[in-house]
């Protein structure tokens, strides 16, 4: 009988990176944090990264290992590089599966963390034993990974599975990617208070403003988070509920364009988002499915992700060494 | 040494069924076209192929054929049915690919005739040694084959691949399917005509109908075909290139979030509506263009089929085997 084998998973974040051992069953025995930032150069990182893992790789055997992966914004599949990633304090174009393949003799995968983060479900998660679906991380943008076929649709250069740039209002909000009208301006916690403000400017302007939460938060703060508008949902206030429904109309619509092309078994939300609920899931579902083709009508299903929220970027990261 | 190994393709079309043993390397070395509508129900159409197909079997010897390819409207890949096919003469849901299998005693696979396309255009034609591209037919309507990773996306359900149905505009064109704004209700033949009839008459109800080749055509026939457009297109005819131009940028915009979600090497086209040449594809290119997320720029190449027209269907259907 072959001893147990694990995955070395690397999570690359703006703010921390986390590095740890995974089972394959999912279980960590092992993570640690280091803090990105820290690093002013990939080779600092790498060096930190060598101090940190080296001694649990000695202690495992190499051999006990199948491999290192690896997710990170912008990492690309095929490149194995990480490019022009605005959130980490590298710029240009750095070789990371190589230098960390340098650093290991170990094999490394590395992926965008929406990618990981798909895998991870279709490993660990909700899309277990699935071979079509799509994966979407609502928080401050909007991240998607597509599996077809039991594979990720990486594209012939590796960037593929951009939902959140896809086009959903031509001439729509400006979109930090230069463009306008992208998918992440409506459907996202930004896209959501710009809603919001919106909204509540509307109100104002035709002397309705109502005597609800959501508005006397604004006027007391000045400002909205989406977290705000979940709680004045809460609080049964209808400004609220107009908010998500008008995320959930632009949503659902760009959900039933996605069901068309790629049919998936299940969408699957992961992230912050996806804490408000059916405020946000039930609208969405019911305009996806007033979208849908009759062929694809009640057959997809609306899933939130399964993986515990702290381990799933690295549950992701390590899914790469098994996918 | 092996001998040299044929397919058995098989084209299910309205009018014509066209059945033919096809090379490994495109070649085809006999073929017959039966009439579709001449059998009132699936049994008789499959007597008519055996009385067709089996002296061929008989002469190569059954040892030397792969397996049997289908294209057909609705054909479905993994329940091997052919599904409420408005076009074809027999209703309900034709286990096509047991039906033939129980005939001939052969490995039969059945798809959709744009997924069968994409799999020719991938083994014979402009997608050779391609792993990820789109195929579109533009005819009558749109029909589109994705691959991605070498593989068709036929999606969990195999109905995938639906780009004609991916809703364009909101609350637009009433489609065929029942729904509005699907992108073939513009990007199609019957699309063209429509745009085309709405900016005659919109010249026409500004007083300003021009005395121009496209006007007098709709004049004195009182309709207008999507050959006619190009011929007057041909001819320098304003009001052509402006539906043209119409046409493509509501296509340009669909091919660019196709980009962002498949991130294809190549964007192939077919079909009659392809034959418009520069005065769609130049303006759809650049729309594209426009549209794109800036890492996908000036990397997807628009390309038209490179398979024979007469036999590109059949190559398709056939391609299904080796696959």
């Amino acid at each position: 009988m072959q001893a147990s084998q694990l995955a070395i998973g690397i999570d690359i974040g703006g703010t921390h990176t986390t590095v740890g051992l995974v089972h394959q069953d999912g279980t960590i025995s092992w993570q640690q944090q280091l803090k990105t930032r820290d690093y002013k150069t990939p080779e600092a990182f790498i060096a930190a990264l060598k101090t940190t893992l080296q001694p649990q790789i000695d202690r495992i055997g190499r051999n006990h290992i199948t491999g290192i992966g690896i997710g990170a914004p912008n990492g690309n599949y095929y490149s194995g590089t990480i490019e022009l990633a605005a959130n980490l304090p590298w710029k240009g174009v750095i070789p990371l599966t190589q230098m960390v393949e340098d650093a290991f003799h170990l094999p490394v995968q590395l992926t965008n963390d929406a990618n990981a983060g798909a895998l991870g479900e279709m490993i660990f998660g909700a899309a277990h034993h699935m071979k079509n679906f799509a994966f979407i991380t609502l928080g401050t943008g909007l991240g998607s990974g597509l599996v077809a076929n039991g594979q990720l649709i990486y594209g012939h250069d590796g960037f593929a599975g951009e939902l959140g740039h896809t086009i959903a209002l031509p001439e729509g909000r400006p979109c930090g990617c230069g463009r306008k009208g992208c998918l992440e301006t409506y459907a996202s916690a930004t896209g959501l208070v710009t809603t919001a403000i919106e909204f509540l400017q509307q109100l104002k302007q035709f002397e309705t403003y109502p005597d609800n939460w959501l508005a006397t938060i604004w006027q007391q703060k000045k400002q909205i988070s989406a977290h705000d508008v979940f709680i004045a949902a809460e609080n049964h206030d209808p400004t609220a509920k107009a908010i998500f429904d008008y995320t959930a109309k632009i949503l659902g619509l760009s959900l039933a364009n996605l069901v068309a092309l790629t049919s998936p078994e299940a969408i699957i939300f992961f992230g912050g988002m996806a804490k408000a609920g059916d405020y946000l899931f039930s609208p969405t579902k019911k305009y996806m499915e007033d979208n849908l083709l009759s062929v694809f009508k009640n057959k997809v299903q609306i899933l939130r992700s399964q993986l515990p929220q702290a381990n799933a970027a690295l549950l992701g990261a390590a899914s790469l060494v098994w996918a």
